[in-house]
């Protein structure tokens, strides 16, 4: 049998080849020299699957699409607080290359803009590293996000130096306001080298699924970046990564997503999915026009829209039941699905209805799916709040989902693989 | 037993109430008598639980919380092509009675700016409606949301009136562009009247979660709207709901929100719960001080943040194995979990994977906690490609998960109960 | 013989017909509807001469060629103050129709624009008048800048009132700042009528002579305002004057302005002529196409700039020689052409210089031109001194440019006709 | 005698003094230190005399004082087009340090903001000048302004570079809209050379004077600038001059200014007087404190408005007699004052009114103060006319106001040193 989700490319892709409106980026002469036909798309799942279809493997330069990623590398380099300090998070409503700082700080209004891409390209890396050692730093944490050592494109990156004014017009700006500290040239230098990365479709797709994976290379396994970090990104990505065009993104598309002028388009569904599309021909806010109508067919095929309200799921409490009777009787909450906050609640409303009048209570969670902090959390003070009450609490966890539990504070259970386990030891 | 989250509810207002900052809405008398240290939050789940601490049952007007679901009703009413044609849905980095229409064609940027609201308010109910009719049909539709039948404070509503000669300004800035096409003050009167509705907090949080619930009240069991006009509106509220604080609630908080003059503020997050908090004091922006506190704390207590990660969850795939042996051997796919697209696709790479070599191959969905389209889409697929392979698929559907099950275009699929039924069968 | 003036104005209309850009004003059917052929120039000076080509009875709305006579009022009615306080003086940069208030009070940026000129009507008479007095007194205004009873054209203003709703807005806006203190409406429906003022290029003409004649209508000899609000004026429309072509205008013509959207245009050149055309096609400000076009060459033509150099003058000092001899002698200093602060400082000089011998020394302002405030001054103080030094002064005034010499503080002068009537006096 | 005027800038100044508020440019150490006392008033008139009061001969650097003289210089090196296609004319409404460029040409818009006066520098010279060459150029061209070599302060010159990052900024983004053609980082140092020019109070009076004496400097005699461009220089400083104060300068001062930020401050009245004044400490917008206190209370005192009008003249027609008698009589105009287009008008109509019946009429120009362009062409139009009715046209003019008088097609005249001369010889 041949997956379906090739297919389903294929077929996209052939539909959106039809499109041939918009045009190259043509400020320097290597982007007017792109093939403008070239077109590919890839998805790669949080486990590390990737499809692809057309041309996935062919090289071009990130572009913009490194913002996303070197943001998140000041963040992790240096902490909320000093990169908040020297870059906001409003959403601009303006082109890319305005400047748009904030009136009484400079600070930059985001960091999808070219000003807050640039402030936050200088804080990538530690404060005493040399520009060179800043830009291996990028470097390094762009290749890592995509699982595999990434090289620079030194003719774009000449060329752009060349027709670079605007960007040292907002670095000296940024300079003139202490956001930036160092030579203007030096970072716009480095900068530019980061958006000279080179990439193919299928890097992109990876790098957006480590996004879409918790800051974890579904492929190689490592952890680029921490779980707030990843989350910031992905809000801003959300409410300003598509320039002057973010509220028809979020409404329509509803991924967070970032475009890139030589053609690149990525999104990250959290949980789920990296994204990525690649087509030169660009629309008049910079984005990539068939990149565009791709993402727009795939979140409504596929309902990937972060606003998407999943089907109503069943219970999380499958079964209340008892086993066994007289004083060895056990209240059974069989619980199944994912345990978030919601599920959580409705476990700790069926615990409270059912008042359970045996002594013994067990919580398994043989069928559960997944369990997140707070659930876990919430699910221990059921078993506190149920031992207070005079019961013996089993918690049924034979793939220790719930590693060394402790209900604290007056609470106890005792872990079990099997109801049966428990039933058999207390028949001794 | 007693339930952890009125306790959570409890201790978070004990902790609110300390932070006595900002200032009472002072431009009309009424707002300005309002008791301050009034403070109540309820949290509302998808199945129709209501979790209470407070004031929460103290009536108050709703104001621009309204916004979200005038503009709700105007989707239903008047369709989406008609909506955008008169209200953008692009974020617009102002405070909420700044004008903002665009310099072109006068259309306000969003729904939730006063401009854009009052407009919505004129695109509810049919165009056809007298003034008087229309605000029924608001007050009604709000009242839908709640649950229960809502009226409107005529007091504050005259007052306001008497000071709306921004609202009127606006008014007539839009008429002037034939944005609205009914007289400004009749509008800015029927507007007025909407944001005049008394509300309690519980009533808001039912709201909210009528939107967390996919436009389906939890209570009543009415749908209210449609799918994809709660994916518009929940969309257009995490971008634009929280007014030129917009980047800093979609990183901190990240929650799809609204707040009103009065104190009231409501967060929707899909799939979950709708949360709705009241203290009457305002920060800078116009955002209840402690409402917003209580939201960092509960989106940071409980990961109700939309770009929250959900924890990696177990394979989708419980177990692939045969039963059964010789011509009789089926390999069976136990599927559990949630299945949209992502689990979808680890489904169809399984079966691809696998290959089997049996003629009967069962997807077991027994296990599995919710589906929806896309899921039942990709499975019949890979049903209906199993099929072409020469393969006899069973579907073990106890609940009816996927009723009426189609694969299209030379697939076959018999649905069973349970495994052993097929087996059962067979044997005969 | 005939004069020159005419040929020439004929001249530049016929040279000016070619042109037949631009477009009526649409807004509404009656300005729609005007002969756009039509085509009118008159040359109203100081001192009542009008020279006049074309269509110069036709009657048209003044529309906003009313603005600056509108402030003039309100500066003459409530002071400047009080209309300081309500309406700047800076130059919006931008359309006549955008709000353009400051953003910490709502005042108006200056009285060209709408919002300017709407809170200009509202101050126009006293505060206790009715709407109705308020119209009647600026109409009554407007009429003896004019020199005759002007009316409105109800047609028009009807009209207008049907389309006002971007005034109607910026009203709403100025109340709700209390920029206005009265029903907006009112005021848009005054402001309208004012608006609708029906003038021929020969009125508006005499009004812009009467603003060059220092605030007296120089056929009626009626002093309309005063002269510190007539510099106000004169200054307001050389910076705002001509929306955000102001600064084309003010270097290419230099001549303080006005248009109206009925395709009037005035200018006033203080101290030597009031200027009108009329042609209704509009350039993409708003202003009257031929009219500009007749204006740069009325300017470049006759050096009716008012940053024009004049032409280096002949020394004021037109001699110093004596009459007389022995104890007789009278230094005489003989003046010619106008004295302003420039030339009383040539004077003075001579007088310093000389350093006169003889006891006796006379200013003869026999040949004198003109005399302002300052030039009268110095000239006294100039008495003065020679007083102090020991001198016997005299002025021979035979016009009485300085009537009732006061030099003050041990100063003293002898007024004579003629400087042999002090001779044959002293002869006595 | 001693004059009235330095006991009047003595009186003014011991006025001013007494005002402290405001504070030192502190962006450079150079500007923090200057001495924040020190006080200068300088009167320089068209003809050369100087008057000044306090420190006028201490150096400071001209800073901002310079853009509209190297804006003349660009003017003068390479036309009025090339310099408008790249430097507008229209007010800002902006703090000097704006970028405020024309959204779609990029164009700064105009020469008193930074942007426009950088463009301004790189237009000063011939393009083909090295760096180095232009920089001399424009020292040499304050130089002849100012009527003395000035050279520059380096130590200044070398702070402000290091703190160019916003002229830098400024620069980068006038080279990325092509506006500027050069290297930013040189076109930035000469500017910055430029504005560290050291200067007196004595020296910007005199320089202020050059332009008020239609581009002769009045000491030297020498023209720097030819009188269009002396025109457009003014009346630019007059709309853009004093940054977002504009307006209230208009009408308050009513002189042509420009402010430097090290103090000083110019005004030039066309005609009459050029005015500097320097006190260290700036007010919000940038300007002296104390120089904008002198030049209100020199404008109001004195009368030097612009818009200031001028006190009505005695007629230019002096008298209307005839002399002689029979076919001797010559009727003859005895005109006086300054003739401009005003003046002339009125003679054309003495003429016409009178429809002299005498063979011979005389114009008499021996009391007539000055003569313009247009005086001098409708003179000899007059004259054309006359001679074309079959008179006999006289013109006395005894100091050749009318130098080789032509009337051009059909007219005829006889110049004539007195009326006496004339009849004398027609006695012969």
């Amino acid at each position: 049998m041949r997956s379906v989700v090739p297919d389903y490319l294929i077929e996209a892709l052939g539909d959106a080849r039809a499109d041939t409106s918009g045009a190259l980026a043509a400020y320097i002469p290597e982007l007017a020299a792109a093939d403008p036909e070239r077109l590919g798309a890839v998805f790669a799942t949080v486990d590390g699957e990737v499809y692809g279809a057309g041309d996935i493997d062919t090289e071009f330069t990130i572009q913009s699409i490194s913002k996303p990623f070197a943001y998140a590398l000041a963040l992790a380099d240096r902490g909320f607080d000093a990169v908040l300090a020297k870059v906001g998070v409003e959403p601009s409503g303006e082109a890319f290359n305005q400047i748009s700082l904030e009136s009484d700080t400079g600070r930059p209004l985001n960091p999808m803009i070219n000003a807050g891409a640039i402030t936050a390209h200088s804080l990538a890396g530690s404060a005493e590293m040399t520009a060179a050692e800043r830009v291996q730093r990028v470097v390094d944490g762009l290749s890592a996000f995509a699982g595999r050592q990434l090289t620079t494109d030194t003719a774009v990156c000449a060329s752009e130096l060349e027709h670079a004014h605007r960007n040292l017009a907002i670095a000296h700006m940024l300079r003139s306001h202490d956001i930036l500290t160092e030579d203007p040239r030096t970072v716009v230098d480095g900068y530019t080298r980061q958006c000279s990365v080179l990439v193919t479709t299928r890097d992109l797709a990876m790098m957006a699924a480590t996004l879409a994976n918790r800051g974890i290379n579904p492929v190689s396994g490592a952890r680029v970046i921490h779980e707030p970090v990843v989350r910031q990104v992905l809000s801003v990505m959300s409410t300003c990564g598509m320039y002057d065009a973010a509220g028809d993104w979020a409404t329509q598309v509803g991924i967070p997503a970032k475009s890139g002028v030589a053609g690149g388009l990525i999104g990250a569904l959290p949980g789920q999915i990296g994204i990525a599309t690649f087509s030169p021909r660009l629309d008049r806010h910079g984005n990539s026009v068939r990149g565009v109508s791709l993402f727009e067919r795939f979140s409504s095929d596929m309902g990937l829209h972060v606003m998407e309200v999943p089907a109503a799921a069943r219970a999380v409490v499958r079964s209340n039941h008892v086993v066994g009777a007289g004083r060895d009787a056990i209240r059974v909450l069989e619980l199944q699905g994912g345990v978030g906050f919601s599920a959580a609640e409705r476990i700790v409303r069926e615990a409270v209805d059912t008042a359970p009048t045996e002594v013994g209570v067990a919580l398994d969670l043989t069928m559960v799916y997944s369990i997140d902090d707070v659930g876990r959390r919430m699910l221990l003070e059921v078993v506190r709040r149920l031992t207070l009450d005079g019961h013996e609490v089993y918690l049924v966890d034979p793939e220790t989902l719930v590693p060394d539990p402790d209900p604290g504070d007056g609470g106890r259970v005792t872990v079990v693989k099997t109801l049966e386990q428990e039933q058999n030891s207390s028949d001794r």
